[in-house]
């Protein structure tokens, strides 16, 4: 295999698509809002290309004792009820600086065959504390994007997110920009402890309002009363073991 | 050298030969079951190959003072009883992600010499805990081999292994099956902390019924026992010194 | 993205200009002292150079929302009073020793274009103790330049910096010493345990008294000040706390 | 600069040289071994080849101020008494497993445009334990070595060393086998915690029977003495500090 193979598995012709990328990363906030995205249309997607490559994890995941090998899938979705989408998602980021590049230029490759003129890269911003309200914090390409992302209620801080942008996300819109694609990354606020299905809701709201389509969250909100059950639970043991609230490093290994 | 080295050895002719993957890993368990493999079959193996690689470690094994280079290798076991082997063996995997797509290709490169159709990949599934029962859990690159595996006393289960395999094991699948070749991975359920025998002819035990040979388990079954013994003594210390059972943390840096 | 990535953004022509290298690295003394000069000859700078590569973390900084690429960058400064300047800046070096050489390399093509004959690579030398007086280290290509820099402040001794200059600066003399460029990095003395701009300044007085220009030092003796501040309650903290003076270890993880 | 970079300073004619490598490993046996070589052949010694590479930390030395690139240095021997020598040192060993295989093929390159037939890997064995008498233990690349080296002293042992030999000194030995080069591993026993000047002694005694010169040890005896002082220093102040022996934990971060 060579370090990139791109399997053409479908040539959906799609009409001015925008890209959604949501590859693991902090509190899985970008893989829980793309998986939910493509659960929802389900009946609307067709996987268009797996993309291989030897900078992923050399390993295969099990699916009911089936084995296949670590890629990342690109679905496209048509009949949202807004803008068509091309989806990407997957188990695993590259495990080191010179695949994100590779891969990130891959996507892109990808993305400008279906004439993607819009790429949303989604994920997560640690804030190290719970959260009560989920914002979500914006970065783009150009400052002429902020106005309309400020409307969809995305913010924008004069120092977050403060560490930059780490990975696939950030290089979508660092390599993206130099290709003149339009890029925004959205990133959920969320503990940076745990799974955090809330963030991920947060962020899919603001897609839904720039790209007039509509979805269900049954199955995300299920998910979140489940972590909020785990927190439950953690809370207790630490006030009975302790009777002190939990610290930040009683939490960090959970999620 | 090059990245990759193949020596050819011998070119013996094959009927149909299955490959067999040992190479180390968890609780040693394919690498035990292979080796012992080997040693039941010595009359009737050839070293057919030598995989050197810049991939593994940068290091020599030393037997009696005489030192040979890191590698993999390759032997054909013919008069089984059975079906014809081909058998790979080492002391090391590859060192890093690259190297390990670089080895599982080449490891199919020298099996499609061969005329290899059908591979079986060996290894050990961590438990983290004591094992009474030793089962064989499985993945297959085709549900189609589910029912014979199954009949063989092979486990599928739901979402195990839960992380998916890693390594040689792994790949052997996941790039196996885009050369169509069929394969499966068997894994003794294994503790995690200890070199495992027992798991090992678990193992052997269901390749056996599948293949058709017949083979001792006299050296594998001492094996087993010395381990015991050293179980034995790691109980006893604990418990004099602290009147516990041993914990996982107490065995987890012993095997 | 080829692994190295050079965008020419302007070419002005410059007098016999000096290189001036200042990327982060202890105390992060350089990248204080490159900026500085830059900020003061904010009027008189042309941004030259872009240099991109897949050895810099996969990556953006994101600036009031808007993201850019890692990158270094490379500013022409003229009208200086003195020399002419060629200088490096960016946030990040490369993550890996390949990329190192591979940057430096590529730093010196830069400057070989704008035929540079002279180089100053700027950077900090740990102590491990707080610094009464600001003495620079110097190391160079060739004994003749010793004289001269030490008329300007420079200390030579005979077994420091003990462990080598590693890093961009370090290669800046080894790689361009077999190119014939006069090279010196200049190490202002720094604990090594905060972001030191006393110690760039320091630095910053060798290069004015050796390259004919003068700076104003405002904005850094403020950010100096600043950090004076931080020290002081970090040292009423231990004394209120263990009535001992900061031990090392204390101070470590702060800068 | 290329992955690798032979920089040819001299092309002295030898007569069936012998190749002696002593980079940095443990205990620094090797290194002593071969510097204390060339320090007392120091009007014998030609430097004739220096290696550069992208393997090697990204980093210079820095000697009285002057700078110099991390490289492999190649002497020259004649007129030892004995047979010639070709050594090989430096300050450092590559930085990742490639990087090693890669040097070590440069090494036996230049050995074999010398025309070397033979070969001695210099080391330390680590022993965990101080050391009384200080033995030589060999691997070689053929079994009708070891009757000679017995001869000279070197001992060969079942199962040592028992995780094989890493590195450069290993690659020679499985490298050069593959090229038809009769080599020899001779690692001196050493605690493995400290700078070891008497296990280097031992090792160079071995070489003194074997290839035929003789040389004076005062400046090894010397430093041995230094380090003697030191352990004393230790022992004295563990004794006082818990009327215990050192114990291996306390020794571990010294050398």
């Amino acid at each position: 295999m060579d370090e990139l193979d791109i399997e053409v598995v479908a040539e959906p012709s799609l009409d001015d698509p925008v890209l959604i990328e949501g590859l693991p990363g902090v509190g899985h906030v970008g893989a829980l809002a793309a998986d939910h995205l493509l659960e929802e249309f389900d009946d609307e997607s067709t996987l268009v290309r797996r993309l291989y490559s030897t900078a992923f994890p050399p390993q295969v995941s099990v699916d009911d004792g089936v084995a296949s090998l670590t890629c990342t899938e690109v679905h496209a979705v048509t009949d949202t009820g807004g803008r068509d989408l091309l989806v990407y998602t997957g188990d695993h980021q590259a495990q080191h600086g010179e695949g994100h590049y590779t891969l990130a230029e891959a996507y892109l490759d990808v993305a400008e065959s279906f004439d993607v003129s819009e790429c949303y890269a989604l994920g997560g911003v640690p804030t190290g504390e719970l959260i009560e309200t989920y914002d979500v914090v914006g970065a783009v390409t150009g400052e002429e994007m902020i106005d309309d992302l400020e409307s969809a209620g995305v913010e924008f801080r004069e120092d977050e997110p403060a560490g930059g942008i780490v990975g696939v996300s950030g290089l979508l819109l660092g390599l993206g920009a130099r290709r003149d694609l339009t890029a925004a990354c959205l990133m959920g606020e969320t503990s940076g402890y745990l799974v955090d299905p809330k963030s991920a809701r947060a962020v899919l709201s603001v897609l839904e309002s720039r790209l007039g389509f509509e979805i269900g969250y049954d199955s995300l909100d299920e998910r979140a009363e489940e972590m909020e059950a785990v927190m439950g639970k953690i809370r207790e043991m630490e006030s009975q073991a302790t009777m002190d609230v939990p610290s930040e490093d009683d939490l960090r290994y959970i999620g």
